[in-house]
């Protein structure tokens, strides 16, 4: 595992240069700073509930450091953990450089173990030591290459268990988790049932997430956004002004973050295309999968009229999921073929598997699924995963509405009222921004997420969310602090059971941002108003070089007025 | 059509800024240049054809710049027209830039107009007279938005009468046609024809196209290849990266570039992925489908024997046509096709017609119809343009090769001879790196290009491209010039009929770059030497913003050891 990392390009050895700033209140490390306890907290919902699950880390204070002697923190060598969790993002690289920091300068014999692979590395046992000699090529870099990272939850007794006995076998006293909403749920488990079992270990998560849906009043955002919505708007820009040179093309953009339409909201932000779906909007006003497509034939129609038979769609990954008829579909459909495969794998055809499926529906579900694209219909039928179930993040959105539109266009087209020419072009942007050289703003607020972690467990904090604020402004102004784990949670239903979890934060369609967007999207559809926010540059002037999302910018002003 | 630009990015305004270097040849201006006359050139191949279809400018010397007082071509003002032909390329608003500032810095009377969407506006005399004020907004940006491309040839009698009368309405007094192998090819066609006419008209071609195989002994390299493959590098650098951190995905990604490799082969240069396909290559060794297959498949059992169930591909867009059975099959395919069209026509599902078609097809092509996936094989039957040919670049030939390469992993499961898990994730990249702000090597060379052209048409020479070499050194040591543009000539059927055509450059197989590739390539595919090149830098150390393709580098190091 420990494969050194030889052939590098340019950028990589000029990156490797970069010394994140950290915030103020942490640069003279962990013996200089002090806890102080806030008032005790509560869950966001289902309080009673989440309390009986998490009888021994809830209604912790929330934290924040002010400066002061705390010798007490450096005296004794600790040893901490850290493990990556789900899906990665920009920056990882950085929290445990940040966190390897922290504890080092607290105390030189203070070390930081990485557990290989995800929290499947816990369950075997599987670390490295992490040294200076080896992070050094990691500093600053994307990918989670250096430990790797894994999907395995810990649930089940048992594996609470091993990861306990694996922990002391170790003599590990902190671990450190990064992950998006689920990850940190279950290091929260982990927290709770270290505690009952009376351990004196910490569990100390950091927020990580491209799709940006992990944020709340104290996180203001997950890392890895900025640097993959950086990425996207980067392509989209460029596609933009080819549709802008080339004038004979619609480009449909479907964009990676899950459910939440946040990535595409601030790509459009950033590159301000013809058109942005968001899907909080859609399930806000109960569309039909027509109306969006009536509302994206109008602009196509009206565009048509000035002779700009080209625009820019951009359709979040989750849309599917929001629309009210699609989901009860999903939903019918995956009890119908559940209850009905040995009859469905006993039909050949793809037209006859949905034939027979459709007589297994109710109606006005039945005439839905007879209405959509044969291609999809079969996405719907054909990729399930191992549990059964539709695998959302599979269908091609993007193709179902051109193939939509071009039908419905098709019919104006017959009653002359529509003379234009439609082509349209796929793109489906993912995996190329959740591994990108961390943009300044992710390499210092990651860097100073892993050492905000260092000095959380320092202090023998569990239970809590690094937490890195006031990110609108410069990172030396940056507050840290931590929040605790249960304080952002509610009850939700996961595969029929009630289940303690992180909020997931989804667009919020009173908010600044989409307030924003609202406001200006009649412009962007018909004019071409599109911006080239080019490649993230890591030289050169600040502003180029330091900016924020616009998301963060917008939240954050909004705050300022309150 | 004068949009303006009133959104821009904080890089483009920084981008603005950016003053092209110019080489030390040109830094005067015209009047501080003589072109020297070299040898009387012929083409590369077919002289007699060439010579006959090109009477008026067949054998043209080869044209040198030396510094020298050249005052007459500054005393006249000129009107110049310059038109962009063909797919997007960054840097093409550079070479309008580089053309104005030639122009006015010669005389400030000369004047400059852009014809408008392409060649048709030359046919449909559409201009608009370019301004420093219009121009400055476009200086270093990407894409042809300024004044849009199109891709109308100027072939019939008609079309040049009417070129040569909105040429003479305008008083244009030279056209530069900025192009790939095509639009240059017809810049040699308007050349010759005004010069039979008798018209004191210059046309001067300047070399573009992304994909790379508009090049020769005296074209180094064409514009916008150095940016485009900086970007789809960047975006396949980040997807080994993640292929590294998850270790669960083979990632297919198709990259354009027409029939050439050009850009797989530099893309993999930057980021040393496991697989790159190189179209030539397989041309060359005459490999079946088959076999392609088994090359990969090999990679991949060897890879998952230790443990690594995941690696990348490059698969250039042409691939397809290079598999000579593929070929084959195609061209059985188009003409069965167009003799049974209303058979096929009358026959409902997919499956049907392909059963249908291949009993019209030889024996041996019928059975490799028949092992296509069915999928590919409907791509090969229904996506065809307006002369009923197979559309290739819609053919996804990433999908096919996954789903042979699972076919035949499932064969080896049966027989015990593989073990490891296969799960493939598809991209394609095109679109998005045609029109990226140029790199500081484009912007350069682009705004030369213009800049050369500028002065090779102050000097009445016709028939000529713009081209600036010596590119491995600084942008002050380039050297300037003219090639004759029969000079790249040579004779190919096109449609079943002769035509003269700019030979097209394909990946040499004894060249430096295609070899150090061959030298490279085994370890790539075992190891994870992946190395991210990050996205394009504007700003900072040089080693970082100015670095050249590889492929130029290996070429260049190559000439100066003959």
């Amino acid at each position: 595992m420990a494969r050194k990392l030889i052939d590098v390009s340019e950028l990589q050895i000029e990156r490797r240069k970069f010394e994140p700033v950290l915030p103020d209140i942490l640069k003279n490390g962990a013996a200089s700073v002090k806890p102080v306890e806030g008032k005790i907290t509560q869950s966001v919902a289902d309080q009673s509930k989440i309390k009986e699950i998490f009888k021994n880390i809830y209604g912790l204070p929330e934290i924040t450091f002010k400066k002061g002697t705390n010798n007490a923190v450096v005296e004794k060598a600790v040893k901490v953990a850290v493990v990556l969790s789900g899906g990665q993002a920009p920056g990882g690289h950085n929290v445990i450089a940040g966190l390897f920091d922290g504890l080092k300068i607290a105390n030189s014999k203070n070390t930081l173990i990485g557990y290989l692979g995800g929290p499947s590395g816990i369950l075997e046992n599987k670390y490295k030591v992490i040294s200076e000699k080896l992070l050094c090529e990691y500093r600053n870099t994307g990918g989670f290459d250096f430990i790797q990272s894994g999907r395995t939850k810990i649930e089940t007794p048992e594996q609470f268990c091993l990861t306990k006995n694996n922990l002391l076998m170790s003599n590990v006293d902190a671990l450190v988790v990064v992950g998006g909403d689920d990850s940190n749920t279950n290091a929260a488990m982990i927290a709770e049932y270290l505690k009952k079992e009376k351990l004196d270990k910490c569990v100390v998560g950091v927020p990580k997430t491209i799709d940006g849906d992990l944020k709340n009043k104290y996180i203001e955002t997950s890392f890895g956004f900025d640097t993959a919505t950086k990425i996207y708007s980067e392509l989209v820009g460029n596609i933009c002004r080819d549709v802008n040179s080339a004038q004979k093309y619609w480009h449909f953009v479907r964009l990676m973050g899950r459910s939440a339409s946040h990535i595409a909201l601030e790509v459009g932000f950033k590159t301000q295309p013809n058109i942005v779906l968001i899907g909080e909007e859609i399930l806000e006003k109960k569309m039909k999968i027509v109306k969006i497509v009536e509302n994206i034939v109008d602009v196509i129609v009206k565009r048509s009229q000035a002779d700009k038979n080209f625009g820019v769609v951009l359709v979040p990954e989750g849309l599917i999921e929001f629309i009210p008829e699609m989901k009860k579909l999903i939903s019918a459909l995956n009890d119908a073929l559940a209850e009905n495969a040995n009859a469905v794998a006993g039909i050949n055809s793809a037209a006859g598997k949905k034939e027979f499926i459709c007589t297994k529906l109710p109606v006005e579900l039945s005439d839905l699924m007879k209405s959509l694209p044969s291609g999809i219909a079969s996405q719907l039928m054909l990729d399930r995963d191992p549990h059964g179930n539709v695998q959302v993040s599979l269908i091609e959105t993007e193709k179902l509405l051109i193939e939509m539109v071009h039908k419905k266009l098709s019919e104006l087209k017959k009653e002359n009222k529509y003379r234009g020419k439609f082509s349209a072009i796929t793109h489906f942007f993912g995996y190329e921004g959740r591994c990108g050289i961390p943009s300044n703003f992710d390499a210092n607020y990651t860097y100073a997420l892993g050492y905000n972690a260092a000095v959380l467990v320092l202090n023998g904090l569990t239970g809590y969310l690094s937490s890195v604020r006031n990110l609108a402004r410069s990172p030396k102004q940056w507050e840290c602090g931590g929040i605790p784990l249960t304080m952002m949670m509610n009850i939700e239903r996961r595969h029929g059971k009630e289940k303690p979890v992180i909020q997931k934060a989804l667009v919020n369609l009173n908010g600044s941002p989409f307030k924003e967007f609202a406001k200006n999207r009649d412009k962007w559809a018909l004019s071409e108003s599109y911006i080239s926010p080019g490649p993230i540059q890591y030289f050169g002037p600040a502003d180029v070089t330091d900016m924020t999302t616009r998301t963060l910018k917008y939240e954050q002003s909004e705050k300022n007025i309150e």
